[in-house]
């Protein structure tokens, strides 16, 4: 687990994580904005990559610590809240989860402005991937919105499709690891496998 | 991340977390009761213990999935919602805290019947260890137990004292790792050194 415990009374470092900050996976993780003062518990989680799903450019003080910690940016520019409502855009989540998906990237930390309904709804969308049960996945979006929680994203996290997502990383794992009956039981029960095999994706298709 | 890229269209299992899922931190869940419908999910953490913080005996189902799996139990029977409130009691918390901090056991689900008061107790207490701030201690909680959070346990947390503790945990690694400079630093920041060493703890008392 790697505890720290160092003491504040001993003149240790006082970890301050960023506002709504969890875990939400190994190598995953997700929070509001994070600040200054956050940049020594972020350092703790030796990350990799961060996804960025505001529109606004990236503040340059937050850029310099990743420059110096080596951290990649990957920003997906969302709106969030307009008058009138604008939909999340399902591209827009399907591009950065197939950033998050991708373990070279890891550890990651997802996160908006409050990390509630953009980092909710891409949270929610890698539980689909994942075969969560639907009520899991909104609960776990509830929970983590808190009473700002959105019926509209609730209906997006429903709706959004991984599907083509699922087939592209079945293509990938075909491609780089061959047809072998080892890797293949790790995807489908094996009863399934003459199915799968007829409806095997073509390449890696839509990457 | 292991990601499950099972398709419940193509056969694949839907995994249903317990009410209230989440991860702590790398080899530490935290959740509602398990129920039966659980089971599926669970077996993916491949967990070698449990943390049940209730006075009810396990039930028998829940036992021997855990026989089964080869899971552990530790049980710290702690009364839940009573009249008039019981206080958490702080000998049982830091007995299941040390449960918690030992790696051996992990990865370790910790629940009660919510998982939130008793659960968010305990968890609140292992951020203390970890030196996080006492705000970020107290939202994690907040964010856990959602409309039903109690004053009496944010209470509870921030006067818990998480100092013998770290002092048995230093008195640890002193023994299995002896004095070299290279652990110490992992501990302690390099000026304190000597104060440290004069307040190092004797063996493992209280342990």
């Amino acid at each position: 687990m790697g505890l720290l415990i160092e003491d504040d009374n001993d003149g240790g470092e006082v970890l301050i994580p960023p506002a709504n900050f969890s875990m939400v996976e190994d190598g995953v993780y997700r929070s509001g904005f994070p600040q200054l003062e956050n940049f020594g518990f972020l350092s703790t989680l030796n990350l990799k990559s961060i996804i960025y799903l505001c529109a606004e450019p990236y503040p340059e003080e937050n850029l310099k610590s990743l420059q110096s910690n080596n951290i990649k940016l990957f920003q997906f520019g969302i709106q969030g809240k307009t008058d009138p409502p604008t939909p999340m855009p399902k591209d827009t989540v399907l591009s950065a989860l197939r950033v998050l998906v991708d373990v070279r990237n890891h550890p990651i930390l997802i996160h908006c402005k409050q990390g509630k309904h953009r980092t909710g709804c891409l949270v929610g969308c890698l539980r689909k991937v994942q075969n969560w049960c639907l009520s899991s996945v909104l609960e776990e979006y509830q929970n983590c919105a808190g009473l700002k929680w959105r019926q509209r994203d609730l209906a997006f996290i429903e709706e959004f499709d991984v599907h083509g997502l699922r087939q592209c990383l079945y293509s990938i794992i075909y491609q780089y690891n061959g047809y072998g009956l080892k890797r293949r039981k790790l995807l489908y029960q094996e009863e399934n496998l003459v199915v799968q095999e007829q409806h095997k994706p073509q390449a890696t298709k839509g990457w």
